[in-house]
Order: structure tokens, then sequence, then C-alpha cells
């Protein structure tokens, strides 16, 4: 690679699902150059991305100090780069149990969040008519979400082994997208008042230094 | 546990996502003991079940062999499955960069599979309106997803490996109820000749017998 860097990142600026892994490397001091994709020209679909990237869709990590491994899908992503990386157990879990704790809630957050949340982005935002009735359908999702996380972190500081974790991680850019957009207007929604456990955590991770660090690139590629 | 088997289940009749976990049971020769909600009655919710499974949703397994250990998501007990007693590597790889493949693959059926293809069916049975353009939106989401896998199985017989593993057979439960729902009057629809490879990676799963013996049982159930 050009770059020189050990790891190449396809993602996109606005898209969520990107700057999960720009977290996890921040957290782990790897190097990586980002490439973003224009999905207003397609970029994503080109056949060089579908080579790596059936899906076509982002993020996606090339790893060129392990013979240019290729994976997709966020949590899967995240997963990867603790396994291989994460060798002091930083952001990850090391006992068998609790590594499958942290698995399930990565799957919950990649089953259960980001569709939901993202659905109700697309009826608020782009889809071609107005549908009142699916916008609340998935308004209800975000805070019925939101309720689950509170039942656990009201008991925990963290999901999974009393710290911080990639399953922990996982959640922000959606959830931030939900407080900024989707229910921030919703009736009633007061998220410091009504989820208290979950916005004291979701508030101690952005104040790490490896997700302001991203987030501020974000907000300074998206001013452009 | 008073049925003596070393698992319990909860799950749903006609729900797709704790059939995964029946076929896993079956194909690693486990003996385990269901229990079916009835989401009629919010059984699912109960303070019991909530205990094990904040989320409220099934599936949710109890491993009584291993000190009640309890897993939820149903991919995430797919894979805590085959890791702790699929060791001959029946339906799963052994190999490092091989087991990241499964994990991907395990992630696109969690987030891009089931979340989609379960839209179309809310859309089309359960919403309290009508809304054509919702349903059209998740119905080309099936066929899109149709799309990706035929991309690839069209080169390999399997998605990860060269055998079936649990990243196939956790797409089994949505795909059926697509073909036999969400798709099955879609305008121009033809799932054998539109998509051959995907035709035949799915009808090679439904002839396990892991697969055939647990989808007889939820024909029997649902008939009752």
């Amino acid at each position: 690679m050009s770059h020189g860097k050990p790891f190449t990142l396809y993602s996109h600026v606005g898209g969520p699902n990107g700057w999960k892994v720009a977290f996890v490397l921040n957290e782990l001091g790897l190097q990586y150059e980002t490439i973003y994709f224009e999905f207003s020209k397609n970029e994503q679909k080109s056949p060089e991305h579908l080579k790596y990237n059936p899906n076509g869709r982002i993020p996606t990590l090339v790893d060129h100090s392990n013979h240019d491994f290729v994976v997709w899908e966020s949590n899967a992503i995240l997963t990867y780069l603790v396994e291989k990386y994460d060798t002091t157990h930083k952001i990850s879990m090391a006992d068998a149990g609790e590594k499958v704790a942290q698995l399930q809630w990565l799957f919950f957050q990649a089953s259960g969040q980001g569709p939901y949340f993202g659905q109700a982005g697309w009826f608020l935002l782009y889809h071609h008519e107005k549908l009142p009735s699916a916008i609340e359908r998935y308004q209800k999702e975000v805070i019925r979400v939101f309720g689950v996380l509170e039942s656990v972190l009201s008991k925990q500081d963290w999901l999974v082994g009393g710290k911080c974790t990639i399953a922990d991680l996982s959640f922000i850019p959606w959830n931030n997208a939900a407080l900024k957009m989707h229910v921030a207007d919703y009736s009633g929604f007061d998220f410091e008042k009504d989820f208290p456990a979950v916005y004291k955590w979701h508030n101690a991770m952005l104040s790490r230094e490896s997700v302001s660090k991203a987030l501020a690139e974000r907000q300074s590629l998206l001013a452009k």
C-alpha cells in the first residue's frame, strides 16, 4: 500500500459503522489510512471494493501487516482486531465466558440497535414519502433499546467484565445518531432523566481520547 | 433442571431465530428441552426470562452442563456451541482466518439478512396500516441480499472453508420465511432461475437431517 500504514479502512464520513473501527484502531494505537467512499457516486459498489466485500457496504478493513487479510462487517472487524492485537486485553475480555458475553452484546448491537436505529433514520430523512406510522415504529424501537441497556447498566458500569470493551464502544455511533436525530424531538423523551445509566455510560465513552479524536475528525470532514 | 437434559432452549414456534439453535444442537448431537414462549401472553418478557435475557426476545440458551451458563442472541449461541462442543469441527472452522470469515458471515446474517427480512414480514403481516412503499423497500432488500449471496455462492459451494458451517446454517430460517412469504408473490421473482447457486445451497441445507428434523417438528407444532 502506497500509504505505508499497516491498515486500510474503507469507510464513509457520515455513516456510523466505519467510526466504530476507527475508535478501536485508535484504542489499540494502530496506524491506518481511511478511504472515504462517496455513496452518491456508488463507490462502495465498485468492482474493486466488491472483490473485498461482496455486500458493497462499509466498513471494510484490509490488514496489510497480515498478508492483506480482508474483513468486513464492523463487529467482525472489531473482534478480529482485539483477538489479534489487544494482547493485553485493554478493551476486550480474556476469559472464555466473558468473551461469549462480549460477542452476545456485539450481536445485540448489530441486529437489535443498528438496523432499527437505521430504519428510524431512513424513514425520517430519505424515504420518498412521509410515513408517520413507520417513523413512530422505529422511534419506539430506539426507546425500547435504550430501556434494555438501562436495565443492565443501572446495575453495572459496563456491559461485560467491569470495563469498557468493544461491546460498549460498538453502540456509540448509532446512539449519537439517535440522540441528534431519531428521537431528538420525540415527545417526552429526556435522555438524562429517562435513561440515567445509559446517559452516564455513553458520555463516559465519548470522553475517551480514541473516540473524541475520531469524532472530531468526522466533524471536520463533515464541515468541508 | 427437571427435564434432565443438558440444555434448555427458550424459543418460539413461529419465530425464525430459535430454529437456528435447534439445527446446531441437532448437528452436534446435543440433547435439549425447548420451552416455547407464547408471545400473545408476553411470556418472553416475564421477570424470570428477563433475568436471563434483558432483551426479552428469543432465543436464549441455558447450558446446564456448564454451570447453567446463559447466552442469548442466536448467532452468539451458535458460536458458543461450536467453540465448546464442535471439537472435531464438523460445522465450524478451526483456522484463525477462517474463524474470522465465519464470524463475518454470521454478522451479515444477523444485521443484513434477519432485520431486513423481518421488516418485510412486519409490513406485510402485522403493521396496522398498509404501507406499500415500506413493503417494497424491504422486498427489494430481500432480493438484494439474495444477490449478495449469489455473487459468492456462484463461485463456491459454501460461505467459508469449503464446507457447511454455522455461517451457512444461520441463513436458513429467514430464507425460508422470505421464500414462503416476503417475496413469494414479488413481481418477476423466480428463486431457482434468478439465484441458482443460492437455490442449490439452500436446498442442500434443507436436506440435512439436523435441519429437516427441526423443521418437521416446527411444522407439527404449527399444525396444533
